[in-house]
């Protein structure tokens, strides 16, 4: 067993580890950071990494998932879709407005257009929970009749982020609070039942 | 004046030009495509480019304009938006599912990330006008009665095309007609007049 001064030596070096690949991501972008610069960055050896992570994308996203909000957090669920919406459309936009955090997705979604391993691993351990929770937390709205029936939740999910990615991908314009209430309210109508 | 021989010559010459721009684009990205490069595929002279283009990005983004519909091109406009969206959702989504045009929109939209004259060229060029055309024909749709009062129209059109790029960046499912039929109609759905 562990001793408590292990397990606290231990969460030091992980949390510098996801520090150092967070940091060198949005430095040097994916594809030139390496296991052995975050080791340098961490003050830790290679196999201190390999001890947890099998890769360098594995340890990587662990640090994104720990920098942005958990992935596969649950959307908050007032019972009020519209509120609920407002709140996660506008930290979605304030997240590709900081500029630090804007720059490290940049370098991964650059690197993911060459990458399949990348891109998967992406689609595995971020996206895809996010469009999962995005999925239920719709499904919950449309048992309580605040999304039409027959909708496609998964498109509808889409919808609900696409406007956000072209607009940070294209580079077009600011992203603010107005900005994204104004897509809150479009997509609401998209999705809410008629008349 | 020109002679009609002169003028055979330098239509053939800039159709040369502009298919190697687009050729080199694909192959090497847009970073590693150069003037030298385009001219030696194209079998002319460097001067020959610099007497119509003054730089790369100018005459890649005319090869593109070339390739791609042309970006100011007004929409359909049938009277009925319904058809007329499911018409370009369909045309955008084929475009995307083309692997080689896909690959030279891709190089293009890696570039734009890092070089800035590069992305207000892009702007400028391709995306402002096909955002203006669409809200030409979303004005009218709405003069018709067919789009509510007091909509975004700019908004609007991101909602349109922003979930098409979501899904071609982050790589995550296939593009086909039956996708690009349920965009249209959660779109309409967002931008149609309630009740």
């Amino acid at each position: 067993m562990k001793s408590p001064d292990d397990r606290r030596r231990s969460d030091r070096a992980r949390t510098a580890i996801l520090t150092a690949a967070a940091e060198s991501v949005a430095e040097l972008g994916y594809a030139k950071t390496s296991i052995e610069g975050i080791a340098a960055r961490a003050g830790v050896g290679k196999q201190t990494i390999y001890r947890w992570w099998s890769s360098k994308g594995a340890v990587v996203l662990d640090a994104l998932v720990v920098e942005q909000s958990a992935p596969d957090a649950d959307w908050p669920d007032t019972g009020d879709l519209a509120a609920d919406l407002r709140l996660v459309l506008r930290a979605i936009a304030a997240e590709f407005a900081d500029e630090a955090n804007s720059a490290t997705l940049r370098a991964l979604m650059i690197d993911m257009q060459h990458d399949d391993a990348l891109s998967r691993e992406v689609m595995t351990r971020i996206l895809g929970p996010q469009l999962a929770a995005t999925k239920r937390r719709l499904t919950a709205a449309q048992a309580a009749g605040q999304v039409a029936q027959g909708i496609d939740l998964d498109i509808a999910a889409e919808l609900l982020f696409g406007p956000l990615y072209h607009r940070w991908i294209l580079r077009t314009q600011p992203f603010d609070d107005a900005y994204a209430d104004v897509l809150t309210d479009l997509a609401l109508r998209a999705i809410a039942p008629k008349g």
